[in-house]
């Protein structure tokens, strides 16, 4: 349950930043094939030859490997939380769909993030899953919280599904709205490329105590890489 | 926003067994390529050699290929509702984590299904992402509102994080509490492995009245593959 393991303490900042690289360029190839394999009307002798060498790759990656998930890093600088294998925002995750690059806060502390979501989350036809809709808000939310100064765990999500959610390109906003101690209440939104809101989360964000007094959490306003 | 799309005519029962048998290796194998690339180890050269042999097999699979979502078809029997883009449950979707075989249902048509979620699914370090409980628990809750006889699309989810949810192995469980014309009251939890409630879920779902007289809805108590 620690929150945060050091930086691997032998790579410079260059180094690290080129490792970055070429690991978000291996999760965006991924990520392409993840797609690719869902659309694809290749012969199945083809698909089957395909699975083959896709089964090689992969003994290739885990030739050297690590036993267990990412966790949280803390970067070069101490204080930015690198959390590479997060299923939403994760640099190493090609389930993710937006990363802090994607990722503005405006003058009054609203995050916003713009995604396009493909084939993969689809729920109903040619719509959004709804879960995918709460993965994505409890996500912004959490970030939300953090920007506003008041960062936490879900304690609890609320998601009220106003209009279906359309697959494409959508933008998400996400505020605090007030905080107390260690709990905050947050809201966010999702909206269409006509603006209109499809989904909107309210959640309370509550700060474990184990974490409260984490240098990978203390330092409230903290940035999520 | 059609519903279903019909079953490709030109495949027989066989035949379109063996299909889903090839496609679910392609999709299988593409999962723990994804998961091998987020805990890689192997150098950098050998990272971006391997990115460049995804690349490749991402254009073989593409040389033919559908040009949008997969949607929903209706399975050979017509009734069954084969919706193999779904996050949570597709098929041909290497972000599931459980397809219709993994899932039971009980005597009193609580639907029960074992899960077991590794790196990519991870949130606070070592803890699944609260937003992935979410996901998981939405689809839940809509197969068991469809199984209880009132199935629809989510209008309101509210989850309650109770404790931290471990990655690994975890037991979901969801029921049909009420329901009333096109409006269903679902609840669902998950486990973990020493049978604690780690998440709960209540749930509104509505059948929009555009799928209400659609033969891939209309069925009531409906299957979903």
């Amino acid at each position: 349950m620690d929150p945060a393991t050091p930086t691997p303490a032998h790579l410079s900042a260059e180094e690290l930043a080129e490792h970055d690289r070429v690991v978000a360029a291996l999760t965006g190839a991924t990520r392409e094939l993840a797609e690719a394999q869902a659309l694809t009307e290749v012969d199945l002798d083809e698909a089957a030859a395909v699975t083959q060498e896709i089964e090689a790759l992969t003994a290739r990656l885990r030739a050297s490997a690590r036993g267990g998930p990412l966790g949280a890093e803390l970067g070069p600088d101490g204080t930015t939380i690198r959390n590479h294998g997060n299923t939403v925002t994760g640099l190493r995750n090609p389930i993710a769909v937006f990363t802090a690059e994607h990722r503005r806060v405006d003058e009054e502390k609203h995050v916003h993030v713009d995604v396009d979501l493909g084939a993969l989350y689809e729920g109903p036809p040619g719509l959004v899953h709804g879960g995918v809709s709460a993965l994505l808000l409890d996500q912004l939310l959490g970030e939300s919280a953090a920007v506003g100064g008041g960062p936490g765990m879900t304690a609890r999500l609320t998601l009220h599904y106003r209009r279906p959610t359309p697959l494409g390109p959508l933008h998400l906003e996400g505020w605090l709205e007030s905080s107390e101690g260690r709990k905050s209440v947050v809201r966010g939104e999702i909206r269409d490329p006509d603006g209109r809101v499809t989904v909107e989360a309210e959640g309370l964000f509550v700060l474990p105590s184990w974490a409260a007094e984490h240098p990978a959490w203390k330092g409230r306003q903290q940035s999520f890489e």
